[in-house]
This record gives C-alpha cells, sequence and structure tokens, in this order.
C-alpha cells in the first residue's frame, strides 16, 4: 500500500485557479495515479495535526511509502516535516504547479530535506510520477 | 450574510492584556459590529483546519464577504492564505491593535497581499469598520 | 476639525493609474469623506516640508485628529513620522490601494508605528473609514 | 497541579531517532518527572488547536504552572506563543535534545521570549529539572 | 519640447568634484545638450517637492519626453518615481558619473525601473545621448 | 526526438561519490531513460557555451521536448536559464541526488523558474520521470 | 560665522518628548552655544530643499565652519548628505539625544562619513560642545 | 576600429522575446550602430572564455573602445569583468532592455563597476549611442 | 568536583539591576547550589584568557562536570567555545536572566553548540538545576 | 574625580597612522584633557578583563563620571558594555577618529547604547570635549 | 607529476596591474615554481569548461597532485568547485593576490572548502609555497 | 629574528581533535618550523591583551616579520587586527586546518585583510610555509 498524503486546500482542487493548478478534481487526479498502482490509501486534511496522525498510523500499518502534496503547510510546518522524517520508509513529495517559479514563499519547502523525491510542476501527472518514484524506490530496498 | 472569522486565541478576549486589546469581550465586538449590520454569521476557532474548512464552506453558502481577523496566524498561515485567496468575495482583514508599532514578527502578515482591506489598530471599533468595508465592497460588485 | 493631510502625487488622483487608484478625483474623494464629517480641513501638497510644518501647526489649532495619506512618503519620511509622533491627537493612516499586495518597498510604512489607527486597500471608500475611525477615537478621549 | 504539555510527535518518543531522543517513551519520560512531583496533568497532542484550547482551560482549572515541550511548533507557532503569553502563570519550555546544536531552524524558539524559564538537551532528565523549576517559579509567588 | 530635469545639488556642478563630476557648469552642460536638440526646456530645483510639481505640469504642456537627473534623490525618493511613473512620455535617466562603481548606496535606483533608458557615467556628453534617446523614443510613438 | 542535455562532471558519473549520486554510468543512465522512449538525442558537455549553443540548435531542429540536468550550473548560469526560457518546447530539469538535502549553494536553482517540471532525488531513475513527464507535456500540447 | 542648520521638527523643541529631548526650546538653545562664540548664523528649516540651497549659499559667504542638526534627515537625505560633502569647511554633527540607544533606524547616519565630528547624547550641551568643536576645527585651518 | 562584443543569446536576437527585446536581429543592430561608425568589430559568442580572449587580443589590436553587451553573464561573470578592467580603452556596457525593471538578478551588474559608461532600455537604438559614447571617450584621451 | 566557571560582570551579582538578575550575590547563588552537591570548584573572572586557562587545566584535575554562565562572552567568544569543546566532560551552561526575551544580541549563544544542556531564565535557582543536571550526565558516562 | 579609560592599542597613539589618529601621544591627548580638568584618573590596558575590573573599582571610588574610548572593543565587547551599563554615573565614549567614515565594521558600537554621550571625529580636541560633557552631566546630578 | 592550473586573466599576468599581480609573466611565475619541483603540468585557460575537462583527465594519466589558482572563476564557479571535488589526490589553492583584502566578491571563494590547503598574498612565490604543499600532501599519503 | 604568535587553545595542540588539527603538540610544530629558520621567538597566549602587547614589543625588539596563529581571536578580535596592523614588517596569518571548510563562523577571517599572506589547511607543515613566506617577503624590502 502507498500511502497518498494531501494538505491543505487540496481538497478544493478543480475550483481553485484552474491556470495554475488545473481544471482536474482532487478524485480525478487520484484516479490518475491509481493507473499507474492501484493499492493507494488516500488521506486528506486540512489539519496539521490530523496530517501528522495519519503519518504516525503509517509506521505500522505496512504502508510501503508515502506520497505528499502539503499544500502551503510546505514552507513552515516543521511538525510535519518531523513526522515525515522519523517515518523510515520512502517518500516522494509533490506539487501541482512548478512552486519554484512562484511567490516567493513558495520556493523554499521545509520538506524536501528529508523526502527521497521532489516532482513538481506536472499537474496532475505529476501524481502519476510520485507514485512510480514511490514503486521505484520502494521495490529497490 | 457577511462571514466573521476569528483565529486563535480571540475567544480569550477581554481578558487578555487589556491595555494593549482592550477590555471587551470577543461577544461584545461582535455585538458592536452587528450594529453596523445584522447578518453576521460568527465563526471562531483555534484552528487553522478549522478556520480553512469553513472558508471553504463559504464558497457555496451565500456567503456575501468575509470579515478575518487570523490572530497569530496572520505572520505564517500560508494555509489560510491559500483557503482566502482561492474564496472569490470581498475580503476584509481586520486587527485590534496596531499590529505595525508592536514585536518586529506583528509586522508582517501574510494574510494582507490576498484581501482587499486591511484595517489595524481601531481595537472593537475596527471590527464595525471592517463590516462596513465589507458591506461596500459587496455592493459594489 | 479634523485635519485630512494628502502628500505626494494624491493631487493627481483620477488620473493616476484607475485599476489601481480609482476614477475619483481627490476633490471626489474628499466629498464621500464629508458625508462622514462635514468639519473636515483639507491640506495637499507635494512637499515634505510643508506637510510637516502643516501638522506643527495642528497643534495649536484645534485640530481634534488627523486623517494622514502621506503617499509614496509612507515608505521613507521618517521626518513626517516625527512630525505625526510630536502631534497628541488621534492619527489614522489611510491608503487607497492595498499596498502590501503591491511592489515591495510599498509594504513598509515608517509612519504606522506612530499613529493609531491604519486603513489600506478600501479605495474612496478608506477615507470614509478613515473620518469615522478619527471621530471615535477624538470622541473616547 | 502542574500542567504538563506535549506538542506534536513527542507521542512517538522512544522510537525517534534514540541517538537524538533517547529510548525512553513519552510515558516514561513522565514517569520520571512524576518523581520529582506526582500532581502532573498531562496532554499531549499533534494540533497547535488542541493545545492552544488546553492552555485557555488552564486559566480557571487551578493549573499552578505550565512545563511545555511544544515540539516542532517551537520554531514557528506566534499562536502558541499567544495562549502562553496570556496565561498568568510560571512556564517552563523544555527540550530533549540540545537544539542550539541542531539545524539552523531549531536555533530559534518563538516561545522562548513568554516563557519564565528554558532547559534544553538534558533528555528525559530535563522534564525532572522543568518540574523542580516550576515548582520552584511557582512556590515564590 | 523636452523637459529636463535637474535634482538636488546640479546647481554646483563644476564646482563640485570635478574629478567625479567633470568641470563643466550646469548651463555648460546644458548647452551642449542643446546642440542634440534647441526645444529643451530645463528645470532645476533642490526640492523634491519642486520637482514633482513640475512633472505634474508636464503631463498638459505639451512635453514629449523628460530627461531626468534627480541627483541623490535618486536613491529614495519614491515620490519622484511615482510622478515619473505617471506621466506617460518617454523618460531618460542620465547620471554625470558611473554611479555603480561608487558608494553603495549610489548603486540603487529606486527610479530606474519607471524609466524608458537609464544612461551613466558619460559625464557632460551623457546629457546629450539623453536627449537623442529621448527625441529617438518620442518619435517612435 | 526528445533533447537529452547534461552539464559539468556529469561525464563522470558513475566514479563520483557513489553515495550521493549512484554507481551508474552515464551511458547507464541514459540506457535506462530510453527504456521510456528510444528518440533521445543526448548531448553532454562541460562548457556552458556549448550547452547554449545545442539549445539554439533544437529550435530548428524538430525537438519536441528538452530533459535537462545542468549539474553545478543550475545554481548560478543565467545565460543557460536565458537560453532555456527562450526555447519553446516542454523542458524538465532533473537531478540525481535530492538537492535540496545537501549544501546551502545545491538549494537555489536559477533555472526551475523557466522549466514546467522539476525532478530531483530519483537518482538515475529521474531521468526515466523526466523522459516520461516530457513526453507527457509534448503530447498534450 | 559659524552655520548652525537645523532641520525637520527641530523648530518645536521644547514641546517634543521632553524626556528625551530636554525642555529647551530651540532658541534656549541656540542661547546657550552662543556663549561658546557669539557669531552664529542659525538656520532652521522643515524642508531638505530649503536646508540645501542654505548650505550652497555658505560657499560663498564667508562661513567658517557648520553645526548640524539634520532631524529625521539623518536617516535618509542623501541629497542633504551631498550638499555636505561638497562644502569645504569644517563640519560638525550634533543630536540632542544619544540616538544609538533608540530605534533602529535612528542608529544610521547617512551624514555622518561626510562630515569631521559627530556628538550625540549630551542634550542643549551639544550645541555648546559643538560650536567648540567646530571653532577648533576652524582654528586648525 | 571600436570592438563590440556580444554575449550569450545576443545571437538569437528577432526571435527572442520581441516584447522586451525587440524585432530586429543581431545583424541589424549592428547595421543601425554601423550609421555612427562604420569601423566596427563585432564579435559575439555564447562562450565566456572566448569573449575573454577577445578581450585579450583587443589590448594589441589597435581596439579604440568597447562596446560590451554581456548577456546574462553581466550578472555573475567576474572573469569578465576582470578582463574588462585590465583592458585600458574606453568600454561602454549596453542592454537592450531596461534591465532594472525587470527580474531582481537582471539588476545587478558586476560589469558596470569597471566600465565607463552604462546604457540600458534604448533597444536596438542603445547600440548606436553606445557608438557614440565609446567614440566621444576615445577621442577625449 | 564539579567545576562552576563564571564570566565577567558576574561578581557584581546583587549590585547589578536586581529586576533581572535578582538581588543575590554570587556568593549567595554558589552556597545555594552547593545544597544540591557541595564539592563545587568555583572559578570567577573578568578575563577570557583566565577562563580559558582554567578550563585547560580541568582537563587533568579530576574534573567530573563544568556548569558555566559565560557573562557576556557567550555573544562572541569563540575562544571560549573551542576551549570548552575540547574538553571532554559533561558540560552545562547557565544563564541567570531568560536571555531570549531580552536584547537582540543576547538571543545568540555561540557556546550552546558545544555544551550539553542549557538553562535559562531560573535565577539563582538555575545554578542548582544546573549543578544537578551536571551530576546526572556525570552519573550516566 | 573623572575615570579615564583607554582600551587596546591606544597606548601606541602618535606611531599609529597618523593620517587617522593624530600625531599626539595618549600622554598628550591625556595632558590636553587636563586643562578641561585636572583631576582624571587615567587607566588604559590592552586587556578586556582589566579594564572591566577597573570599571568594577569605579563604583565604589568616588568616580564622578567615565570617560572610555574602548579601541576596537567597541565593536564586539559585550562585556565591557555590560561593565559600562551596570556603573551608575554619567559615561562619554570618545573616538579620535571618525569612526562612521571608516571601515564597516567600524560603524557599529555596542557600547553606545549604555553611556550617555558619544563624540567621534574631533582628534585629541575630543578627549577635551569629552571631559567638558562628563563634567556637565555630573553636575547636573 | 603535479598540474598546475591557471583559470581566466592568468595569461595576461605582468601586463595587469602590477601594484596588485606583480610584474612577472605567468611564464615567470611557473619557473619560479619549477625551482621547488621540475615536473609541473601546467595547463592555462580562459575557459572554465576547459579547465573542468583538464581535472577529469587527471583522474587517470598520473597526476599526483594539484595547484590551482581559479582566478575569478574562485567565486562563483561551482561546476569547478565540483571537478576539484570529484579528484581524489591533494589540491592546493594558490592567489598571488591578498584576496581578503581587496573587493567584497574576492573574499569568498567557493572552492576552498573542498581542496586541502589556500594560500593567498605572497605573490610569484606563492606559486612555490603551493607546489611545496601539494609535494608534502602528496608524499604523505 | 622571527615572531611567531599563537593565540588562545593552540597551547592544547595534540590532545585537541587530532582529525582536524594533528597529532604534533606545539613544541613540535615549532620545532618542525624551526628547520626553516632557526631564529623564530615564540610566543603563546590565551590572551587578547597579552597578545597585543606582545606586538606592540615587536615595534621595537628587531622583529623582522611575523608569524600568527590567532586561534578563534580570529573571527572577531578587531583589536588583535589594530595591533598587527600598526605593526610595519611582513605579517603572515597560519591556520592548522582548512578553515573554508568548518563552520560558517570559521570562515571570516577579521584579521586577513591586514595580514600579506594567509595560509590555512596544510596542518603542521603550514607553519614551515609561513615561516617561507615571512622569511621571503621580509627579504625583500
Amino acid at each position: 500500500m502507498i500511502l497518498v498524503l494531501n494538505g491543505p486546500n487540496l481538497s478544493q482542487l478543480g475550483a481553485r485557479d484552474p491556470a495554475v493548478y488545473g481544471s482536474a478534481t482532487l478524485d480525478e487526479v487520484v484516479a490518475g495515479a491509481r493507473e499507474e498502482h492501484p493499492e493507494l490509501d488516500v488521506f486528506t486534511s486540512e489539519s496539521e495535526g490530523e496530517l501528522i496522525t495519519r503519518l504516525h498510523a503509517a509506521r505500522t500499518d505496512g504502508t510501503r511509502a508515502v506520497v505528499v502534496n502539503p499544500g502551503a503547510l510546505t514552507h513552515y510546518s516543521y511538525a510535519l516535516r518531523d513526522a515525515l522524517e522519523l517515518l523510515d520508509v520512502p517518500k516522494v513529495e509533490v506539487h501541482l504547479s512548478q512552486t519554484p517559479a512562484r511567490e516567493e514563499f513558495r520556493r523554499t519547502s521545509v520538506v524536501s530535506p528529508v523526502v527521497d523525491v521532489t516532482i513538481t510542476g506536472a499537474g496532475a501527472y505529476g501524481y502519476r510520477l510520485a507514485v512510480r518514484a514511490a514503486l521505484h524506490l520502494a521495490d529497490a530496498r
């Protein structure tokens, strides 16, 4: 099982600025990713605390890898970073938009230094790439 | 309906440092604002996630405008900022104290660039001004 | 009497970038504000020195409060700041545009720490809010 | 009663990087601290909002002092800081690891300026020292 | 008509540090520039406010282009910058000395982002180049 | 045809710090990527100028997309950035190592703001992901 | 003759925050300084431009030295700095308060690098010291 | 003979973002400049090393002055700067676009401190102005 | 034996700003600490060099642990830091006041990264905590 | 008695760069100062610790005021700053050269915020001014 | 064999600013260094790419150590740094001038962290010292 | 005679972190350096003041050159810097470790700008190189 974790505001995909994020809803994005691997456990929350709690559970529930899009928590949530760091499976960070080309604050990810792979800018397709990367890393262990 | 959103620690108004925040409780502040406009939907939470969820709901519940006092989330919650940004109604940020005259960290609002109006320093009366500004902007659409 | 002080380039309102500043002239903006309170003494100048001199006069001419839009002096005129600071009446800073959403240099106001209230982004209507805030503060003394 | 407040990821103690945090679980750490003083009210949460709510409750539930380990919230949660600041009892901040010797972001605590005492680097034993400090300060009032 | 605007201390040219600014007086510099184009309207002032007022007048007096040497106002006068920005004719900034090779503060021009062309370091001859550039841009409209 | 562009020191892959970059040679990395798409035109150079020249050629030689690993030029070559920016096909930046987890200077890419997608940390497999992303973007045009 | 130049807001001495600036008026301060040397030519203005013009006049009116208190222009007026720099007589900068002990912005003087002597914190007596220093330097030429 | 040196990506003029750089090709730009002075030796390269070598040759080949557009090397090539600095003829830096009005990194030129004149923003016409400036400086020696 | 090392100005305790440092003299502070452990070797000096020499001696005189209050050397003495670093016993840094709540320069300790434990803000009682921590660490070796 | 305290390298006055510091020896400088007031107790040392110890003694030996030239300790010795701060008599800081006009590091004094008066740039005569200021402040108590 | 690598502009030694770099040509500098060790393989280029290629060759051609003067590439060429880092022989960086005493940008070497030894300021003699250091380190392996 | 000056903690060489500093004692390091030149006057102290006093003595005791390893004073002792600057003989700074490859604070030397030569990273052998450099410079005078 691969855990797919989505942070704040990703629940609103499709409605939010389609020029930046695309017009697919989160369900559609996940459906695309399932074409790469059907066994995805998707967890989406607006709450930093709930995301952390879900990651703790992944330590003992057979999760083989994590694909994580922390939303704007990317830029300041050292608590989420710590939760990711203490989870010992491959971790792939994904962002729909090309964050380095946007506002200054979006250019820093406090999460990147503790994940294995980061993929930005590929839109919904980025989730497919992220799942592939996660599988590849999990198989290599 | 105008949504009035209050962030962390605003529930404690009246008890907290009256020299800075005034002695009115949050209920009294809101009562004052209702003199400007009776149809205020007030939501107060200590939780970033709950505030974001409430803002998402406002996309479809007929909210005409938002008055928001994010409390200390003002200074770092890019997640709240994103939630405000994707909500397409007039938005007014209000702070009771004159934040630019206080500690260094209070001088930066990550929320200001995505709202229409910011009002600081007018104490409880600032909520009245904010409601008026929100009405004015909503009427102008 | 409330002193309404306008700094450099505000005399050109209406002609200047209407998308940012609106299409009302300064006279029209002031006329709107007079609906809140008829006794406004309006002083407009391109000169830092004249603005300071006018503020000094306010110490003895019965001015009850000041509404000030320092224009671009907002961002560097510590001399204007000192003149405001030594004037012991309520002071309200107002900007037509939402300055925190514009160029980097417009995000810092050297004046904000010495005024009571700051209002940004409400356009011509901001002057009305500023006058109300000034009256409220003056009445509370 | 002394309130012992633990923030994000502290629930995972023992499992997390033992070279940095030691091998004791949070229960064991608290048990040690109880040898200093049996009346500890322990509250642990991954959620900033819940931690703040718990601190608000302490204003009226007879709490004599607070020992707080905010986890990674230490480095950015101005909301938690405000909640601590408005609580008028002695407050002791404790960190298991010597945070000034670790990553750059761990060297700044936004909480330290509003607590009375900070203790870093003493591992599980730091909780015992923190409880003693809290008692000492509470007795001195 | 091309408006040639000179800021603080340029009236003292010839007397001021000839190694840096050359030995020509301002009259001589302008005379040279008139060889490129006789219709120059020259305005020189030590006062930021007067310079701004003169620029406002240029909006309606048939000025086809502006050549501006703001002197030291270059480095901090956002008010002058705003006055230039709202004037819709070609604008050429000129400095006698090679400012990027001098003191740190002279390396930043707050005016450059709102003019069309900047010319530095060519001494009195720079005014001739600036007039040519202004003519070229005005003709191209 | 997809152009795969490799910058300085990538010719030495396999020999260079295998713990960071893996033990595969560049030929082996490319062979893996060819499994995703056989038509890869690979160009490798230690010279910024040659890389830029090769990108210029891609404007007229039928290149459908670019996969680029600029090596250390990533961190300072604005000339390479400009060459990428003026090439109007999908562009994918790839790095073998997780650059955000390494030295400070490796955390900034001057190239990222002008490419469509960035992938870091997936080792040799990252080239496969990059080729897939490039194909996906090219097909979507 | 020694020129004593006073910048913005110094005309209000006595009324302005006596705890910081003392209770003497500017006339009283000058009267004290005249006890050191009767031939003082005092010029006070709120206007940067007028101060600069006065300094230009000092190049040819027999001024032997300058004592200057630029008020808040100290912190940003590079134009005043240039006017002082091109005047070839001894120059003494004086501030009534101990500026390095006050707000951050008051700790930088853009004028200090081009004057001979700077005296801060001695209150009205500082003008006497400044006149003495100016005389000493003028006599030493 | 005047050496006209063009750096990376200038060979692509006309094709590159015409809104910023104009629609003229480099040949057309140079042809315009030849109207000012026919004896121009034009050297264009994508390679920092070749540009430096060409500048070294100019020390002994009768070059009277240099007009240089370093392209993006402007912002980081201290090696090109050193090559310019050790060449003892008049040097004029030219940029087609108004670089101070563009991205942050384009606002700093490491070359400007070692050339005599800098001209930005005049488009193709800037090369004509640069040639005139170079001639003027060469004649003045 | 535990070495207790006190740096500059600690000899003046009791006389120095009691609101910040308490009214106990250094002798009284040490007497309190001796209640935790009688075998304290106290060394107090205003001299960085003497403090370093004393630490060198501790390498061979049977010192089991060090409690150090470096006074203001905390903020810049890399030499003291090096002396502590090369001493291989447990080290506890203690400050009487809550340094993170004071002036900016007091918020950085160059010593903290090379000691095991840091305790701030507990006043004289902090020495008792520090001695306990030192004993605990020494016993654990 | 006024204590005159001289820090590192001031013993070498006269020999050290006369263009900057003048040709007078320290004895000659002091002799000049004695003309203002004969009762000067002069203490000169290269050692931060000795200077601090001397200041401590001044708390009980009848010292009415301090004139201090900390030499290069000015720029980093927070220990000396603390020693000055806890001494409750008027304090005047003096520097022979105009430090704000010299190297960057000389522009910051960590001592200035805790003394009453600072005088720079007046050479040997500055000691005379400093003694006068010290006397004036002592008499005013 | 010891490889001596010279970067941009070193080919011009002797002609370039003799006050800074001395009057010896590069051939003369190398001849001096050969007195320390005759087997020097000297490679000089203006091109970053060629320098990197030469370093790659050194991995297999029996090079025992490298002496490198990267010229101005020192300050920004992370590509050269990477090439040096992956070469597993002793490496000595040498600069003719005392770079820390020159312009700000010359004070940072991106190369220093990956070489064994750095020698600055000894002029032509520095190459002799560098060769000796290289021999010493190579012999010690 | 060449003065060899060693600062804080160098007396402990051999015992201190041999992986960084080598296993030779300071006596052994000096003995090695004496093979280059027997007449070395070695002075070692933990005290900034004593080091400065020793440098002052060198002005008149026939010292021909100085080799100085300031230890950690390198990074902040402007007083030591001044003492070196006013000594008019060749000066060579030496560090055993490659300081630019270590902690951030070790990358800045406040001493380097006032010495002739700096040598880092060559271990004990660096003292031999430093003595040779000192001799070479002294002979060249």
